[in-house]
């Protein structure tokens, strides 16, 4: 069975815009914050320590489809998919519902790296207690 | 010739993260920047008056692919280029760069709409005075 | 007994900034996140409808005074005091901290407004049913 | 005669909120800008190096009162003034017009820091080259 992960928002004043609806770009930060909780859930962290080095997961692509708005006080329901398990690299997909109606559908495509200060970034296989708790249909 | 905006942005303190650079979720406010500077070389915005009706444009789509990281300070080139042009749609692409070296390549896309407050989103055709300034290859 | 209210906060990488920290401009966003819950929990909510008209609380004035800093997952703990209740207006005092240890202190005042669109912003007694399970030491 | 300096900013979609005005929290993201782009009229930045050490200006304090709002497309004149100037911090206030129209006015205390990653936080005496381009009446 793939690894999935659900977590719910609620929207904020400050993610509305001047159309009255959740600014899109918002649902960018909805995405990674629940791709933090589910690294959480594994027992790992976005941003942790591993074999004495700073690792983190920087984005190569991210995207999102539009499919009815969201609006303030509204509670989103988010399923986060893991689609792709890369030697490197995940890819999750993002599906935002309202009281079962489809909202969004997202995408995020990350590489995990040693992520040292003063470094340049440097693309390193998944460690292995993190590869082996996700799994892809 | 298809149409296409040039377009330069400063990045701020407030666009980064924690880890040095610009977070990710930023580019997609520096795209719809770029957009309305477009609309507004035109003749018009993104969201404006137009035949009794207030008229925007709600994105359908929005993504971005991450190819090297901005920085505090950096000062960013974007050239917009309408990609496609439906009769009530329009796709941009956007291209970042830093002294030449590409940054980032996004997309969005947009639809017309009647955006009157207490009503429905309405698509509607793209207005003529719009539509006649914008070319596609 | 001052009417208090009391919320926690989980630090999201996108509040952090270049410095490592939460930005400064965040506190504001949390101190209005736990002004919007104090409102529900009085049953009612910062944007409403109340006698035919829309209820609204602008903001007069706001201010920070920072004393530690905030670190990505960290889980501040936010106190809200009301400190001045006028006819029209509220104030509020928030205390941040973090495992007992101060981090700010802000403070927000609002004002009861009519906000229907189109209308000037008109400043109004705070209904009877909020102000009535409001008190100040 | 003080020292002072003037910017103006172009209000975004991005900055308002669904009541249709700019959000009170942008109100500190325009401040910091303007205090950047003030520090780099002298020859430094907000985040340079200096003696082999990083320096920073970390915030002690800011408040803003809000006196009329701002809206989508608005260019709002922001006029800084050093109001203070300390052994090792400044005082800024901003006075924030639109068509000479008063908007808001904003106070932001920042304190001149060694911010060297993995050390604390070190205030020290403004460096003489910043600190001697800097009069108070």
């Amino acid at each position: 069975m793939p690894t999935e992960f659900r977590t719910k928002r609620k929207i904020e004043f400050s993610d509305t815009d001047m159309a009255g609806i959740v600014h899109f770009s918002r649902f960018f930060i909805f995405m990674e914050t629940a791709e933090h909780e589910f690294l959480r859930s594994l027992g790992t962290s976005v941003a942790t320590e591993w074999d004495g080095n700073k690792i983190g997961w920087p984005r190569l692509a991210a995207s999102c489809e539009y499919l009815s708005p969201l609006r303030f006080e509204d509670e989103v329901d988010i399923r986060l998919c893991v689609t792709n398990k890369g030697t490197k690299s995940l890819t999750y997909q993002f599906y935002f519902t309202l009281d079962g109606k489809d909202i969004a559908r997202g995408q995020l495509t990350t590489v995990c790296c040693i992520t040292n200060p003063d470094e340049k970034l440097q693309a390193i296989p998944i460690p292995e207690f993190i590869s082996s708790q996700i799994s892809i249909t």
